[in-house]
């Protein structure tokens, strides 16, 4: 979001970059690159990492105007060129991508866009950006230096930290909570009511959702991610958690610090994930349970019930030619009586 | 959605929720509660209830100001104060939820708001309330009552039954219908496009979607769901419907009165759902099947035929330890052929 | 989108469909039809289609005003009246549809609402619709002939092709493009940030996405769907792609032309997807993978390493009914033991 058009692409000098990365410069601090790139498309007036060392072998036939390596690879690197030598290339990679990004990024408006609506009952802290056409409803508090982008929804008595940041058509709802620094992407909604209702006759009595939604500092929330309000108590994002596009969070989910969800995760009701969690993509949770720090569940796989001990969890199909699938998954669903004829065979080899 | 903020929250005094309940009360009918709790984090100042035995011992030592039982528990209630005694106390504490949202809520303004794009030919019923930049379309029919809120679309010929309300952000589609009572979360894209192709030469041919959506009444739809336009006839919800958030329905689909489908399940296109089916999380059904009624998918369970005999289905590869699991998925690669060893086995020790 | 009400629905008169669809007419040319549908259902005022020999003894029984048949089938439909011949029934039917959606959908006001906000340095083509409310940002451009529907939002920098057709609530992010004929349902969101970051002392650090979004001409993408921009370069979506609704494309994920994704499919970051691939509902691929050319997955099949090799893949957990499924997965955590015990009796056994 807010990105300015490529024309006005930025450039970095090599020295520049040394010293606001940390990292040691061998070269010509004078040198200007325009592009960060990968090791393979990189030309001269680009930067390029080794973070790993699988990729050692095509850092010698890169292009790239200027790389950053551990001090492991300096030898290596000096060989071809300009370099930057940091403790962690990745980490470094990261935070250039930061620099590139606030230099690139258009100036906020920090303004009011005249199309918006805004409830003359909402407080507005300093230098916050409401884009066009967005509603700010009666009691909501937005944060210093915020941005709430075009289009967004922003709830009776909801707040946004300082900092933080609203892509367009995100729907924060009444009495839900992000922190600061926070970035939420287009198509959020965080405070629908939690799935909740008392079978009674055939029918579906609703449960009202009375709670709401607490979102920490430093939280990221992807396109089209759902987080629903508690039902009695709040739901609950820590610090620093990430959520990747179409998550679904249930109500009154807790979910621990540093925690990370990868695209289409979901996470039911009541249950509370560890801080240092990670969810690959299609990972899921079932409700009421709970899984303990630094659990992490590989792709598609379903924790059925709590995790007490850390470690990597899988739970998927394994793939294979459809032949090959059909007779297996045949013989799947008479395992259990296979097993009664090992036991048989078994008991018949005895002597 | 139109919660008032937290400052006024809503008091009921005791002897109220009885007769509005239709509970028994066993205590001081003008004593006032303001919340409601669950039984471990309820104080004096709550209301609680004990639903399921397993939370029987905290009933005894909840801090709650009144606590709902069945007649069951009347005597360990009793034993610390104040009670409603109702015939089914979750449902009674669902009214309860009822009875404080719509006094929390904040009044409905029954008016168009005047950044509102209505459409001239648009019909609004009485007390309609319509939210700031809604679009209403030409021919679409607003029933008494309804609310449609900030920033919704709705498509041209499109109707809303009375007393629905649409959150923030919704869009119903063209000639699309919702009955009356309905609750619609935000995100929900109703009336899209059916997934249908001609393959010709190697490209996809479009097959336009000419059927519409008809949702029956008192259905709830969760935040960012989707629910596709009929290819030729409609796709129909039938009333008492609830769906979660986002769940995928396909085009054509028929889902039967009063089935629950939770988080992220999907249905596949011209496939039928009986009456007070339940799909948990992430659960699926294939196209062009049918599942009877009172058939119950269990978590990503994935129908692939049609299911005629009511029950609970189950397909969902356990999770485990991700070592085990890699044993187990490389082994389950080559059950066909343990079968087929397992056979000899049992040849072999014939006598 | 943009249908007119079903008042005014089309009719058409047989002798101008054989001449638009190619087909060879029997029967009167001057009579009309008025409806599409399927064979059961169609009345005398309805045209029907036979396209799955499996439906041939529907043909004798139905009520349509006309079928279309292949030449095969041609005896068989003239003894029940009209019929279009035609090379491929299916085929035949997709392009009706495509008369019939012309004729019916309301003409496109070919202006921009006044409510909508555009830039002043935004670059709009000849005969472009933008709807209400929408929002397009500077540098943006609309090809000619383009409708941006009801309350979307067109990033800066960002282009539409010409023709291309947004519905309500699009967003299309900074610097990200879609080429020609498109189509894109309420709700998708193109060009949010993709999933990376570096870990650093327990915390995740952003890697800023700087890459964009590149679709080619003639795709569809249905209702929520995301597609994330790249990291440094772009995600590449290629000509003809058809995604369908809830689906998750992750950063810098290259589709090839012409290739298909049913509703919930994923796919992770940096995984090149082949030229006319299919993916089955809620089918997935892991990251930094490659799909050949014609690989097919599926339903909720995930694809954990690159498949060279055209085909149809699977891995679903058979569904069964809850107690025999409950044995059998209990069973299959025990499955490699299993497979140890059936090779000690094989050894057992031996002579």
């Amino acid at each position: 979001m807010h990105r300015a058009p490529s024309e006005s692409a930025p450039q970095f000098a090599l020295g520049e970059l040394a010293a606001q990365l940390g990292a040691e410069l061998i070269g010509d601090p004078a040198k200007l690159v325009s592009r960060i790139a990968t090791l393979e498309s990189a030309g001269a007036d680009a930067i390029s990492f080794l973070a790993n060392p699988r990729y050692l072998p095509a850092l010698a036939t890169s292009g790239a105007g200027c790389v950053i390596v551990s001090a492991q690879h300096r030898d290596a690197a000096m060989l071809r060129g300009a370099a930057l030598i940091a403790a962690d290339p990745y980490l470094c990679f990261a935070r250039l991508t930061q620099l590139w990004a606030a230099r690139s990024r258009r100036e906020d408006t920090h303004a009011v866009h005249p199309s918006a609506v805004v409830h003359e009952q909402a407080r507005l802290g300093r230098g916050v950006s409401v884009g066009p056409l967005a509603v700010i409803e009666n009691g909501a508090v937005i944060g210093e230096g915020a941005v709430v982008g075009a289009q967004c929804y922003i709830g009776a008595g909801a707040s946004v930290g300082a900092q933080t940041r609203l892509s367009a058509q995100v729907v924060l709802g009444a009495d839900c909570h992000i922190g600061e620094r926070g970035i939420v992407h287009s198509g959020v909604v965080i405070g629908a009511d939690g799935f909740g209702f008392a079978p009674h006759e055939g029918r579906w009595i609703k449960i009202e959702q009375l709670g709401g939604v607490r979102i920490g500092d430093d939280v990221e929330i992807g396109a089209n991610t759902c987080i629903d309000r508690g039902a009695l108590d709040d739901t609950v994002i820590e610090d620093g958690v990430k959520l990747d596009n179409l998550v679904q969070i249930g109500h009154n989910v807790h979910i621990g610090a540093h925690s990370a969800l990868a695209g289409t995760a979901a996470v039911s009701g009541s249950t509370r994930i560890g801080r240092h969690c990670t969810m690959a993509g299609g990972a899921g949770v079932v409700g009421h349970v709970s899984l303990a720090d630094h659990v992490h569940l590989g792709a598609r796989s379903v924790a059925t019930h709590s995790i007490h001990k850390p470690g990597l969890y899988t739970g998927l199909f394994p793939i294979d030619d459809n032949a090959s699938w059909e007779k297996n998954a045949a013989t799947l669903r008479q395992l259990h009586r296979l097993r009664d004829r090992i036991r048989a065979l078994e008991k018949n080899s005895k002597p």
